[in-house]
Order: structure tokens, then sequence, then C-alpha cells
């Protein structure tokens, strides 16, 4: 069956998430229902390429349409611009083969998130707001011990999907921007809740209540990780890579809240 | 009675404007009300240095307080970030001479406009999608033409507040930044509607329905300039300036939404 690949766009905060589920306004369900809307093709199928949870964001979530004929591509786009709801948005449609799959085929996901250390009437949505002492320099000496191939069961939540607890973090690293602290973590594949239990950890560290050493405990089971999980509001997931494609992540700048450099909140 | 200078910021999507109204949901209505019951001053009175219109954000807005009493500055900024709802918050309180007045001591303000050349799940709040052709070097050659001293009456909307139409432009730059194009406008004082129709009447140009060289016989009355206003949402008032203050403008990058430079929609 003719197959697409799209990269999707959402302001997570109004989805229950990517996943369809009985209840609850997902990105899948609303996609999949407006492509069968205006294609109609009843019985088009959407699976993307990971389960972002509850108020999670996506700057390019992939996602694979397969339906029973082919789909006149840039007029197809052209309708989704006005059907879809404005919290949601296709960047690209692009025919490809058809034995595509989203999330076995990809090797790498990129996943950024938003701390902020003074309180924004644009950060709620966007941003965790964390008050007070954050030693972002002790965080990204903690984050760099990330990096390598880990078992990281302790940061997961068990589930039932027994998704190899084996992961290679690429990147992990911290940027501060004084108002903002941006995190970016690049691994093979991603726990469920593992990437908003290794900011929490990173916090920690920021506010003196573990140190960098730590990590390497918590990785092997010497020592548990800090139970605090980020707030989804903070997470974005910036791309996802395909065998063969050059990494293009974008400037690791603050989304969706105002940022002065050099204006940094006292402590 | 003793005076503070305000830094206000809002995201403005779920305000009725900055000003106090008999309906409606207002900065100045919100704010007034809870500095009321968080100092227990119940004629605390609360004036604004410029009145956003509904839909418009502040970066920076600047407000006065005048109160009976003085104020325990540290303690009530910490409860105000708590007492404030998410899209409102107090950046920056400082005592300042009773004679103070935001808005006739003030001396240059600062307005930015996002202007989104594709469609975005981030964007609806805080851009104005303008898809299509958009030429920002015409738009930046006309831009440079408002600088100066010039009547701005046929770009304001009549009111009875008798402003006076004769307006000084400091500053009218447009930057492209590829996905979007972002507008900054810094003039002596604002007449009502002028902003958005200044931006309404470059995208004009943009689009090749109007000439930079129509920017003159707009401000001298030889010809009326387009009557398209541009939508409040992608409006940011920046700064307000006053005498012997060095410009502080934030980096003129896009807020609220992602941004890939290089990324150019095709027309």
């Amino acid at each position: 069956m003719p197959t697409y690949r799209l990269i999707v766009e959402y302001d997570g905060s109004k989805f229950a998430g990517w996943q369809v589920q009985p209840k609850g306004r997902t990105v899948q369900g609303v996609l999949t229902r407006i492509l069968r809307e205006t294609t109609g093709h009843e019985n088009l199928t959407l699976l993307g390429a990971g389960r972002t949870d509850a108020g999670v964001h996506a700057l390019a979530q992939v996602a694979s349409i397969r339906t029973p004929a082919r789909l006149p591509v840039p007029k197809l786009l052209g309708v989704l611009a006005k059907a879809l709801p404005p919290d949601l948005a296709v960047l690209e449609m692009t025919r490809v083969p058809d034995a595509f799959h989203p999330r076995h085929d990809a090797v790498r996901r990129s996943y950024r998130y938003q701390i902020a250390r003074r309180r924004s009437a644009f950060g709620k949505r966007f941003t965790w707001w964390v008050p007070g002492r954050l030693d972002a320099t002790a965080m990204q000496t903690a984050a760099v011990r990330f990096v390598g191939r880990h078992d990281f069961a302790a940061f997961a939540r068990r589930d039932a999907s027994r998704t190899r607890t084996i992961v290679v973090v690429e990147e992990c690293r911290v940027t501060d921007l004084d108002e903002v602290v941006l995190m970016r973590i690049v691994a093979s594949h991603f726990l469920w809740s593992q990437a908003r239990r290794m900011v929490g950890a990173l916090v920690a560290v920021g506010r003196g209540e573990a140190a960098p050493a730590d990590v390497e405990r918590w990785l092997t089971g010497a020592a548990s990780p800090p139970a605090l999980a980020a707030p989804a509001a903070g997470l974005f997931l910036e791309a996802v890579h395909y065998p063969g494609e050059a990494p293009d992540l974008p400037p690791l700048l603050p989304i969706g809240i105002p940022w002065r450099a050099g204006h940094r909140p006292q402590e």
C-alpha cells in the first residue's frame, strides 16, 4: 500500500499525548480522523515514531500513513492547513517505500527540555519553572556522564512494552542562557518517562541534592536515581533520525518564551 | 504617596487588553485587584504606560503603583508570583519619585511584530500567518521610509483621546528569518491601531500590492494607506523608555514559536 512519511508539529498542552486512547483528545486520534475525512480513505492508518505523553510537545514527530491509494500531496497539505486544529500542523509529507516503519526504522531521537529560572507569563505551557539556586555547571558535568551505552531501567516507568532497557545516549547537554536553562538528550530510543526522569535527576544535581558522580551509581544500580520526573510541559520531541540522514537539529534557543541573555534572576 | 514602578509581562491572548473595562478580563483589572488583595491597600491605584488592545502581548509593559504606605518589595514579589494567573507576571518593582507617571514620562516605546511564513502548531497566539509570496526586502525598503517625524493621523483609528498625531519614528525595520519575518517599530508614542496599520501596510508592500515609495504618499496625505490592520496576536509591546535610560531591547528572535533558519517555505 502507498506509504507516506509525515513531519508533524504539535503544542501538546491540550492533547492527552500522541497515542489513541479510548477517551481523551490525542494527536494520533485527531490526525487520523482528519486524514480519513480529507482523503476519503476510511482504512488509512497512521503510526508515530514515538509515543509522547500528555502535555509533551513535538517540533518534528515522524509518522507514517498507509493508504489504499496514492495521495495528492501538495493539495492535501493545503487542505490540512485549513482542516487541522491550530495546535497541530503537518510540516512535510513525502512518499516513501512501502516497508517504511517510523518507529522500527528510527535510529536516533532528540528531545529538548526547557527550565525557566524566572516565572514568565509565557512559560506555563513550555517550561518547568525552577526558582532558587540551580547550578547549571554541575548539571552539565553530570549530563555528560549519561553519554554512552547504559541500562536505563532505573529511569523507566515499568510498562508492558518490554522495550530493551539498554539505551545508547549520544548526547546529553545543558546550556545555560541565564533566564532559561536548556537541555538536549539524543539517544537510540527512550524508555517511558526516561527523558523526564533524567531531567529530574539533573535538576537534583543543580539544586545540590545530588552530585555529578552519582550518575554512575544510578546507572550501575549502586543507588536509586531521584524519583522526581520533570513536568511534561518543558519537554519537546525535536527530531527523529533514520539511517543515512544527516542530523538536522534546530538551534538550541528557547521556544515559546521570551528570553534576555544576561538577565540572570537573583537566587 | 509612595510610588513604585513595575515591569509587567503578559500573554495577551486571554485578556481584553490592558485597560480596565466594565466587562471583560483586563490586565489592569486583574493586577489592581490582586495588588489590593495582597497588600491590603484598597485605595492602591495602578497606571500603565500604554493601552495595549485585546490579544496584544507585553514583554515589558511599565506601570506605576501609588499606595498609601510603603510596600515590602521583595516579599510582595514572591507573593505575587504565586497569586497572579499564569499569563501575567511582575518582573520588577522599584520605588520611584512620587511624581513618576508611566505614560507622561515615557519618551519612547518599542513594539515588535511577528509574521509566520508557515503555519505552525505554536503560532496562532503569537503570529500572523501570511502564506504565499512575501518580499521582505521590499518591506524593509518601505519600513525605513517611516523613520522620521510624520503625521500618522491616516494610520490611526479616530478616538476621543486627542493624542497628538505627530509621531517621531526612531526605528522601523524588517528582519527576514526565513520561516518568520520580524518587525520592530520604535517611536515617541503610538496612536490607536498605528502599529498594526503600519504592519498591514508593510505586508501590502511585501505582497506586491503597494510599492515602497507609497509610504511617502501615505504620510503626506497624497494617498490613503491600506485599511488592513495586522491581527493583534502578532504584536508585542517590547519596552518603554524613560529619560536618561539606555535602550535595552531584547534580541529580535522569534517568541512563542519554534523557528529554523534556512527552512524557507515554498511560495
